[in-house]
């Protein structure tokens, strides 16, 4: 971490805890969010010095990972969401060519085994550096939205067959 | 971005897109959690040249912030979460003491007004780097969970006393 001279920080430096290993090969056929990947399974690996970490994860349901989008390549700070026609800030969207390439997945815990957590809704490149897991629970988690964007005016049977992208 | 030998990656580095501003200004007294945050108001300054960024946000009640925990000094695999009696690995918790310090936490948005973002239920503390926001839909975001982990065991009226930590 960097500090300027009025005591700002100008940077930051993870490293990441593991790896997941999912079934994605190439970004355009991967799924854009986890409720379009139901059944699209893998795992992460996560690195054996981190592995402590994991007791009592598997008494969760769902978890988050926090990753690095490591194919990102162009910062793009208006988009055209994947499922959208109109042209929106970055950060009103879920794309990735966002300033930080960090993704965050909400997906569901099959199993733990040793360093292994074993994941369903995978929506994740094969590959990806994870750099945390969070527990999701519905009392934290969960919200009563009042208003929910573009997202609103999105079909979502037509969301589900366009926003799979795997074909099958 | 470092790449080792094999190929796989054993560094990220982000830069902060803006700064939090809170009425947080110590640890112990800060909220654990937005639940616990109500009325906690305060907003992000996003530096200008992402501003642009947050076309569309305004649409959206509620948005994760992605933030550097930069006071976070020491990293435990093992941890005793706040509310609760018995040790748990770091990442079945939401304690800061993560082997990577990013802070993740879902707010409601107010309004926006030029490159700041004001924001209630505010969990964290005032100075805080922010790294990424991404937009929040119940769609996209609310699971029906069937395991809390050790937060099911947790009353939530003392959990709303205890987590609320201002005194307010």
């Amino acid at each position: 971490m960097n500090a300027q001279k009025d005591g700002s920080i100008n940077s930051v430096v993870y490293h990441p805890i593991g790896i997941i290993r999912s079934p994605h090969k190439e970004g355009s056929k991967t799924p854009i969010q986890p409720i379009y990947a139901d059944g699209c399974r893998g795992f992460v690996e996560i690195f054996p010095q981190y592995a402590e970490g994991l007791r009592g994860l598997e008494d969760f349901s769902h978890i988050f990972l926090i990753f690095h989008l490591h194919l990102r390549k162009e910062v793009k700070l208006i988009v055209k969401p994947y499922l959208h026609d109109k042209e929106k800030g970055v950060f009103a969207t879920r794309s990735p060519h966002r300033p930080n390439a960090i993704g965050l997945s909400l997906v569901r815990l099959e199993k733990i085994e040793g360093s292994r957590v074993y994941v369903n809704d995978l929506d994740i490149l094969d590959g990806t550096p994870l750099l945390d897991i969070k527990p999701y629970t519905k009392e934290l988690d969960s919200r009563l939205t009042s208003k929910d964007g573009w997202i609103e005016g999105i079909d979502p049977k037509e969301a589900r067959r366009k926003g799979r992208r795997t074909g099958t």
